[in-house]
């Protein structure tokens, strides 16, 4: 039997196999890595690439990015999986899926082609989280469709920030005009990838998840921080949507909330986006706005590299760019730092965390943030900040450093699966 | 000759009136304060209370609020201010007006019965400071009237936040749709509390402004605060409008950009507001929200005291908006805290200031503030922080504190006196 951890965004999917063992307390085998990119993507072919855990590595192209449908992609991967003759399709018993929003749910939902009540209630949640729920409910049904006996388990990234206390939730707006599918409150975002950097943390530390006090910075095209006391998230940048908080790809994160009213005419109309309703100012605001509209791409290893090369005719707003996004994470790291040290020493307080593409992969960004710690007596590890490594936990500052610093692999597949075991007593 | 500074609002107009000493050294006397209230508010009398520093308090009941205008008001005040005998109105050779929203000027503007062209301009930023920036133009306008000899000084609340660097400044926005009357970006407002209070504590402890390193804490109706890095902003809450940032008596503060739209419908329609216009969206997150919207009033005596008893009907709202006025104070307190600390060490930081009717008053809110910044060996002097005093600097923690901790009273009309002393030479 295996289970299958899948994230369907609106231009990719991502998912993790594996094996699940006889015994529960049995680690899981990670079996193949597939990735579906360009859905959407007019002109270009719909890409499959399967890594198999054996070496095999399987790359397909399919129809144009353009016309295809979430319920054609399954059957075709499903396809290629068998192909390989080492999993059989009927074999996959259980699907975990990441959903972005979850409204107020404490807890993943359970879902079978006879009982699908769950897929309604997360797609009425789409408007909050149009460019990913949506896509994410569409991949639970094709998924259904395809494997009419299997069960799945929906996931949010919102389930880890419901520890988040009231004064921290609550936005100072009156009642709504109308009756909303969900109340309006800071929700919290990347909670499955926090889950994730906890637990293994908690295992490198050989401390208990429930005493693990840190910051974490998840910094990826989509970034957020969060303040994590005793386990628990107590405070998380993103808001309602994913919108609020840090400086993104191509998010403004969090700004005056009139400015979008100036700034584009008509921001009420529709974007035009196929198959959703997205208003203009969303889909500006969500997609064309942060690291791309500050340096015309989202791609933080060309900003850096722009930033630090004075010939480049990019780097001036490069460089602004590395600077507004460094000042909105310190922004988001001092008061996170600040509210922990508040109640609890420093030596308890088990570091700052960098996670997510960027998180992962910008060493200099990360030297920057720590040596602004330095008052807090934080002494980076220039060498083991520098270097590279599989490890999925890994220091960066130095013994003796009263803050640590730590880069940790996320790892949302799999930390879902995992997950899925548990709530379904696998 | 005198001088007067006035802050003309939507609803009450402000004032002090001072005498020009002969030499510009010399400080200015005080001679009179006036207030208008009930403006706009139909039904009820407008009223004026004109208190001179001889002792004599004149209260005067004028036509009704919601028909009175600017214009009728002006030559009403000065009858009234020539009718003590002790101040003829012709002498008022200069009036200097607090506006809200000066946009990218680094400089007063200088407004004469024939040069009237700053006030166009000010009136075209009015879209974003409604309920501010037009009142204050009629006002302007009113007084040119009545006083056709006189020299108006404009002074604007952005003014001293134009020191903040670009990184903080930059919202991660593409370029808008259509030509602005100003760049969208942060301004930052109570910028002329901010200098008078920059200015008092320079004074109080011998120190030169521009060596004086604060965060400070404007806490009344309208909040905000600031970073004040050798005399000078370096970051502040308030934004491109004086929505961003704390909760107010009736604003929001930041939220998640897109709340309003799933808030209100048909957010973009006029609010219908007399003589200006604004959107439903921007009167709702405005004026309808912040204190106002969590526990039903903005006063925070109020609040606290219901926050204080269990009895109280009001109890619960009451302490979840204090919790949450204080989460967000801590949140900027804290972040601007750690800008300064990255830059200096702790002995160069003069302290945190709480200033505004709030900050003056709110005993608790500064003890609360003030022990969750326990672990920057801070220590409150509990009989200080309680006692009620007219001083205008009064330090609120105790000896050996390592960060300080004062109460300034702010004088804006002062300030903005002063400030014109020293622009037009007098």
């Amino acid at each position: 039997m295996y289970i299958l951890a899948l994230n369907c965004g609106s231009s990719s999917i991502k998912g993790k196999l594996f094996a699940l063992p006889p015994a529960s307390d049995s680690p899981l085998a990670r079996v193949a890595t597939l990735a579906v990119s360009n859905i959407g993507a007019a002109g270009d072919a719909v890409t499959l690439r399967l890594r198999w855990a054996t070496g095999e590595d399987v790359r397909e192209a399919g129809g144009d990015g353009g016309s295809v449908q979430h319920r054609d992609l399954f059957p075709w991967i499903l396809e290629h999986v068998a192909a390989s003759g080492e999993v059989k399709a009927a074999d996959i018993k259980y699907i975990v899926h990441r959903i972005v929003h979850g409204g107020t749910n404490t807890a993943g939902l359970v879902v079978t082609a006879d009982h699908r009540e769950a897929l309604d209630q997360m797609d009425a949640l789409s408007e909050f989280a149009p460019l990913h729920n949506h896509h994410a409910v569409l991949g639970v049904k094709a998924c259904l469709d395809v494997l009419p006996d299997h069960t799945s388990l929906l996931l949010f990234d919102t389930l880890f920030h419901q520890t988040i206390p009231p004064e921290v939730y609550t936005y100072a707006l009156p009642p709504p005009d109308a009756k909303l599918p969900l109340p309006l409150r800071k929700y919290g975002f990347h909670g499955l990838s926090y889950a994730s950097i906890v637990r293994s943390l908690s295992t490198h530390l050989g401390k208990p998840a429930s005493a693990l006090n840190i910051v974490v910075a998840h910094l990826g095209s989509g970034a957020s921080s969060a303040c994590i006391r005793a386990g628990a998230s107590i405070d998380t940048s993103m808001g309602l949507t994913p919108l609020e908080g840090l400086v993104g790809g191509t998010r403004t994160g969090t700004i005056d909330p009139t400015a979008i009213f100036h700034h584009t005419k008509e921001y009420w109309t529709d974007a035009g986006l196929p198959g959703i309703k997205v208003s203009k100012a969303e889909a500006l605001l969500n997609k064309k706005s942060g690291l791309t509209a500050l340096a015309g791409t989202p791609n933080f290893a060309t900003i850096t590299a722009n930033a630090a090369d004075p010939t480049s005719p990019e780097h001036a707003r490069a460089k602004l760019a590395y600077a507004v996004f460094v000042d909105r994470l310190m922004g988001f790291v001092t008061q996170y730092l600040a509210k922990l040290l508040a109640e609890l020493p420093i030596a308890e307080i088990d570091g700052l965390v960098f996670s997510g593409g960027i998180g992962e992969n910008a060493a200099g960004l990360r030297a920057d943030v720590l040596g602004r710690l330095g008052w807090l007596g934080t002494s980076v590890d220039a060498a083991a900040n520098d270097a590279r490594s599989d490890d999925v936990v890994r220091e960066i500052t130095a013994p003796g450093s009263k803050l640590r610093g730590w880069v940790i692999l996320t790892d949302e597949e799999g930390y879902c699966a995992q997950a899925a075991r548990e709530q379904l007593g696998l």
